[in-house]
């Protein structure tokens, strides 16, 4: 007698780990190492591309957009010369706040996979769901701007709990806000105390040489803590 | 022959709404204004409450809390000598990203209704979902910060189309930001031409005496743009 056991995909999570271990062995056969980008709204994810995705040395870059509604990021990063792809979560009212393996799954065929080593997928801005939904990235790289307050890694601790790098944006804001940076950095320690960090401003472009180095060497195959 | 025609419920926004309505009802019966405060992560919410909430002219405010984890605003309001309520969103993985009406419902017996005259819900930072479901409010008020950009009401619209006040928070730092205000204003007359503005900074106190009027002028019934 023929017996074959199977385990029951348990709830919509393990249903989007499974589309997400799909899209990332996809990735993987087109020789494209993938980035899960998020942040809160307005912390300088757009930005912090701009700054780097049409200068990475030898590696060809691609963008795949999540907004909710419109298309005013990709239209920012379509002048830099790389493919952009918009994927838009509001079919009627509302929208999802998060991007989930499916959408990525469905965009599948619209990006130049064999165009391109490295594709960032720039998530919807949301500090709580996009960091519940795995999408088949290879690392996840969190933005986390000055403004924002010290609280946020222990009010939001899933995203800085599984998060590859943190950049903290904004520091030239510094010196005109009451942020203590110390206590913040603490914060992420209780969380996540493995995580690198980078201090960086979009706007003057310090530090943004060791943000190009580390999606280089991602590229690279060189993937610092990358999740199993 | 007896027949009741019966309109079905049709969908979770739906039964949302109807329990809304009901949290509505016991909320005007005991004669308390609700607010449903929202923005991004650390745009300022529990800073400009901390402005107000313990010096409205005659009115008794008390706050309800919402986050995905942790009591970290509502221990910062406690000191200011209001009925504080906490609600976590989070029973295991993730948590929830915006407080819904049966959430609310769950904590109508925790709150002191016969106490206060004006409620205001702070709910989770996030600019998508916290929009879609209303938790029994007679007013919206969001918060946006002018170091999250200029183009958050046209990204976001939902949450900017069905407020009634949008705060202006951190304006403060304007002389240090690539910040088109008139730019900002004018994606928000886009989407919510109506919506009455306020430029502020809970930092400095700019500002803050226009919204101490207006919340008080909600307790006083009289509800500035109250939605249906």
């Amino acid at each position: 007698m023929h017996r074959t056991k199977v385990r029951i995909v348990e709830d919509a999570l393990d249903a989007n780990n499974t589309i997400a271990q799909a899209n990332r062995a996809d990735f993987a056969r087109a020789g494209v190492a993938v980035v899960n980008f998020m942040s809160a709204p307005g912390a300088g994810k757009t930005s912090l591309l701009e700054r780097v995705v049409g200068d990475l040395p030898g590696v060809r870059v691609g963008v795949l957009e999540g907004d909710v509604q419109g298309s005013m990021d990709a239209d920012r990063l379509a002048g830099l010369h790389v493919p952009v792809t918009q994927l838009n979560t509001d079919p009627s009212f509302g929208g999802e706040c998060h991007l989930d393996a499916n959408m990525v799954r469905s965009a599948l065929g619209a990006l130049p996979l064999d165009e391109i080593d490295l594709l960032v997928i720039e998530n919807v801005g949301n500090l709580v769901c996009p960091a519940e939904f795995r999408v088949g990235e290879d690392v996840r790289v969190m933005v986390s701007s000055v403004t924002e307050g010290e609280d946020k890694p222990l009010k939001y601790p899933l995203m800085f709990r599984t998060c590859d790098l943190v950049l903290v944006n904004k520091i030239d804001l510094l010196p005109h806000l009451d942020f203590d940076l110390e206590k913040f950095l603490h914060h992420i320690d209780q969380v996540n105390p493995r995580a690198p960090r980078m201090l960086l401003s979009a706007r003057t472009g310090e530090g943004i040489e060791q943000w190009r180095e580390w999606l280089t060497g991602v590229a690279a195959g060189v993937r610092e803590g990358a999740p199993a």
